[in-house]
């Protein structure tokens, strides 16, 4: 079910079609809120994220100290958007990412992403940038249900 | 960052409030498509799948043979769902649940089940019925970004 890089579009049963490279990263783009899934204490969690791409790689921000800021740095995780998505004809696509997360702590990449990440935050908050890069990218769109 | 059950309603920084079982339980049977977190070949993977919530329990229908379907078999598994979001004022809710999945292959408790599942797939269309044990339930709602 998950399209390898470079992987050729194709049907496959149950009305679900998977989306060659070019097309997720197209999809990737378009969105706003995505899903990052993290494990903590070996349990495994997924929290919404405001998100950006760029330069081959997903920004967010994330509180300091918080358990999601923990649970992803240096750790490969999955990150996943969708959209299209029709309650009644059941149809949408869904981009999967897998990549390593890391904390971008130096302050030139910091200065130079500043004006590429997801909506400021007030004034004053403090927030760990976290950036993950798209090592594997994956996607299907699907025309009845899920 | 997560709410145990049990825990009181907090509000903690950046206009983030945990949620308390019973208004996580409530909001759960609100949602229709949620995203599950598993694991496949050592790397973590989230899908959107449709879902209904019965018994303490989550149901959600996969093909069978698909990596979703051979993931989720008596494993812990993180399920969230999410709702109320609202692009420009960056508000809305999470909830998140994690249990053991467990495919239903009895056939008293699959007819049982029968009218309690998502919406029906086409006729003859073969499936596979997951059903994921609501072990720890948390969630929170969020008034200015994610």
């Amino acid at each position: 079910m998950i399209a390898r890089n470079g992987g050729e579009p194709m049907l496959v049963d149950g009305g679900l079609e998977i989306l060659d490279e070019s097309e997720c990263r197209r999809l990737l783009k378009t969105g706003y809120l995505g899903r990052i899934g993290v494990t903590i204490e070996a349990l495994p969690a997924i929290f919404p994220v405001n998100y950006t791409v760029h330069e081959d790689s997903i920004l967010f921000c994330t509180a300091p100290g918080t358990k999601l800021s923990m649970a992803s740095d240096r750790r490969i995780v999955a990150f996943e958007v969708e959209g299209g998505v029709d309650a009644m004809y059941h149809h949408g696509w869904s981009v999967l990412v897998v990549g390593t997360a890391r904390e971008v702590d130096n302050p030139g990449e910091l200065k130079r992403l500043e004006r590429h990440l997801p909506t400021p935050w007030a004034p004053g908050q403090r927030r760990r940038v976290v950036r993950i890069g798209i090592d594997l990218i994956s996607g299907r769109r699907i025309d009845h249900g899920w």
